[in-house]
């Protein structure tokens, strides 16, 4: 036992001793962090600003969802929704035979392995959305920190244990963990469960291999890598163009580029005029105030924006590689033609200050691009009350996580529809990392057959003590209310 | 494109032209299905006992259950609970900024492949719970013929593919193909979404390498291998011994041990007359209708089962390894030292009729064998009311998808609350395979943002048009009225 297999040990005592405690008490535990979290606000903001370069007054914003988050996610515990409480009475002419009492909650899985994001020091963090939504489950985290902000992670972690601990949670309930190798050996640990991570493809795209490959596989739920194209119908940018232009700008340059939602690509009709617009916008816009994350960061967009100004057809409009410590924003432009001659081009990611502006030749052209688009967290259509928009709507709803009308993919609302994911490479699973839905990636159904009512979870008794809503016979039961026959 | 790329293009297309039909036409679609295999019943039934030697009467209960399980999803389909459909409205008091119009629903893959088992012709085949709850969810399907049925799964796939046209669904929305080498290019073609399975451990972890392997893995819903051990308290033993070894008898000897819910261990109190009971039980016992599925079946077990038998300390009490075409029933007792000495006996699975019963020496024991229980489909506790059995059913409810009481785990009710699924090698993912449930397996949901009314999915409109559930601004309405606040 050396001190990774302490850590995971005293992580799974810690879920055994905590996975029945009633919704009031976890909830507790959750906004516990969150007020801690609060409390500590400026100097957690000044130890994030120091180490990842972002606003502060973008850190603060991000803290402040950060603990919403944690509180969102304890009322949808409250609420029970998400336990799915089941109740089959014994029914002796049930229509395929004899039915025994059968009865089912989803319960939590176990350990969850948690992978810090860099570019969301707190929301995708220490104590961000995967984090938070296993502990609404009812699991353990044992958090791997970011190499890109090792003194917040550690920060942010203390704050989060002696919260938990305040509020009477176990020991060991969370754990932070640090190192490439500690994260390698976290994913193939027996009693990790599941794991979260929100990163690159490659690096994802290993751990989830690694997952995959285990004698026991768990699910491994990555958000890895988003293009999110945007597509202007000629409609809009006939009558909007500069709006969309200067909505566009403003949602690449965001975070200095580094968001898994920028739209990395805006198909818009040849001939209109696109290249000096752009530039014009540019001109007119300030920096922005985040810088890049890293060096190392810096160094992979460079890579990543030489190798796409590299490709046949690709122009500069403003920008383009630079060796300066912080990049300026990078504006290209290629034809619908040179996309359909080099499909792939729609996957490129440049983590950083640059999008690709597609010219179109036609409507028709404009669908063919829709066709070639890969796995998206986010796709998006600007266009007229007057379009058929449909048949585009319906190429994109097919490809993506998330599909947005008149709007850009940048800020991701925590709530109860949201969904943060979408087919590979966005996601690694159809699961969402973000909003309600989020926590039920971390539980699994268990049935109770013939059980004695005391021995049931108590979220399975006739008598519903708690409250939750539970589907009984086929009904949907709320409080006593039959709501769906 | 050869004759495989086009089958699954076709079924590509059908999905595509399919996706958008509202629940009632789905429903009627599979009542299609439902009505053609129960009007060919004697045929059917004729052809499975030909090919697969379990006996009409079995046979006749399994294709009632079949069609039983497609109207109950198609049930499903009209209620709608299982497109969870959510509808934030904007809100600029949004506790954690302005929050756009953003609502969500789940639709369906894409195109499945499915692969029959050869113990359930009928209910794990063709048209069995894979195939029907992939149609529920709006998918099409690509069925892998089980060698060991070929000329009934060609049949019950035409009598699909005939009702399926004949209800109006678009053609290729089902389709069969045969042959090892085409299930392996199902699983790595390009357009399956998602694979069903049900078999053997090795043969399902090989397909499951696969699907994790692609470019863009997909989830792979396997049900592998489950030895549902079953443990009896010693107040049980002591009041009920005759009568629970008669229904461990029953259970183990259920179409000639091919279940995978065959209770493999029976754990007992040492010193209790275990294998006298169990001997005079057994000569009493007529011997089952069914016969083995197949010649490989039966050299597969009779391995098997001369592996359990050379295991050190395992004795036998009937039957035993034999070169009998009909291999008799076989019961082996073993000590609870012996197991604790070679663990992973608890994962030796036998498919055919054997079972081994576990002398333990003290509650203590008892509880100690529980903690080396691996993932099950199912686990069992035979107990009294003046038992204290919480802690043991704690052990085995982390460690299976269904925990019965008094009762055996042969016989998987289609229900609402069912869940057969458990962790690995159980299956390969935390979803049920059998029940209502089963049909999320083949969704993702779909998020739109500020999209306008008339271009959203008609379950996401503010009219709801369907009268399905949907939760409102967090909080559960149906018909108008509030039902989660």
């Amino acid at each position: 036992m050396d001190d990774l297999d302490v850590v995971v040990r005293a992580a799974h005592q810690a879920f055994q001793s905590a996975a029945d405690v009633v919704p009031r008490v976890r909830k507790s535990w959750l906004d516990g962090v969150a007020d801690a979290l609060d409390a500590s606000l400026d100097e957690l903001v000044d130890i994030a600003h120091t180490e990842t370069h972002l606003a502060p007054a973008r850190l603060d914003g991000e803290l402040r969802r950060t603990t919403f988050q944690l509180r969102f996610l304890g009322d949808e515990v409250l609420r029970g929704l998400h336990l799915a409480a089941t109740i089959d009475h014994a029914d002796p002419a049930w229509g395929m035979g004899p039915r025994p009492d059968l009865r089912s909650v989803r319960r939590p899985l176990g350990v969850v392995a948690v992978f810090g994001a860099s570019n969301f020091p707190f929301a995708f963090s220490v104590a961000g959305g995967d984090s938070a939504s296993a502990l609404a489950a009812g699991c353990a985290v044992v958090h791997k920190a970011h190499p890109a902000h090792p003194a917040l992670a550690r920060r942010t972690a203390q704050i989060v244990v002696d919260a938990l601990r305040d509020a009477g949670a176990p020991d060991g309930l969370f754990a932070l963990v640090e190192g490439e190798e500690q994260g390698v050996r976290l994913v193939e640990h027996p009693l990790v469960r599941a794991v979260g991570f929100t990163g690159s493809t490659r690096g994802g795209r290993a751990l989830f291999d690694r997952a995959a490959a285990r004698p026991d596989p768990i699910p491994f739920y990555g958000e890895l890598g988003s293009t999110n194209p945007v597509f202007v119908t000629p409609r809009a940018w006939e009558r909007r163009a500069d709006e969309i232009v200067e909505g566009f700008l403003a949602s690449v340059s965001l975070g200095r580029g580094q968001f898994c939602t920028k739209p990395g690509f805006l198909a818009v009709p040849s001939g209109g005029d696109a290249a000096r617009r752009v530039a014009d916008a540019a001109a007119a816009m300030g920096d922005t105030p985040d810088l890049m994350l890293s060096e190392r960061l810096r160094d992979s967009f460079e890579t990543s924006l030489r190798a796409l100004v590299d490709r046949d057809g690709i122009d500069t409009v403003i920008g383009g590689p630079s060796t300066s410590p912080e990049p300026p924003l990078s504006i290209l432009t290629v034809s619908g033609e040179a996309i359909l001659a080099d499909p792939d081009l729609f996957e490129h990611e440049a983590f950083g200050p640059a999008s690709v502006i597609v010219e179109y030749r036609d409507e028709q052209q404009l669908h063919e691009l829709a066709r070639l688009v890969g796995g998206q967290l986010t796709t998006t259509v600007h266009g007229e009350p007057d379009d058929d928009a449909a048949p585009l709507l319906a190429e994109l709803s097919a490809r993506s996580g998330r599909v947005l009308w008149n709007g850009w993919p940048t800020g991701v609302s925590v709530s109860y529809a949201q969904q943060h994911g979408g087919p590979y490479p966005a996601a690694t699973t159809s699961t969402t990392s973000v909003g309600a839905d989020a926590i039920t990636r971390f539980q699994r159904t268990v049935a109770y057959q013939g059980m004695p009512e005391e021995q049931l979870p108590i979220e399975l008794r006739d008598d519903n003590p708690l409250g939750i809503p539970q589907r009984v016979d086929g009904v949907l039961r709320l409080n006593g209310m039959e709501v769906n026959r």
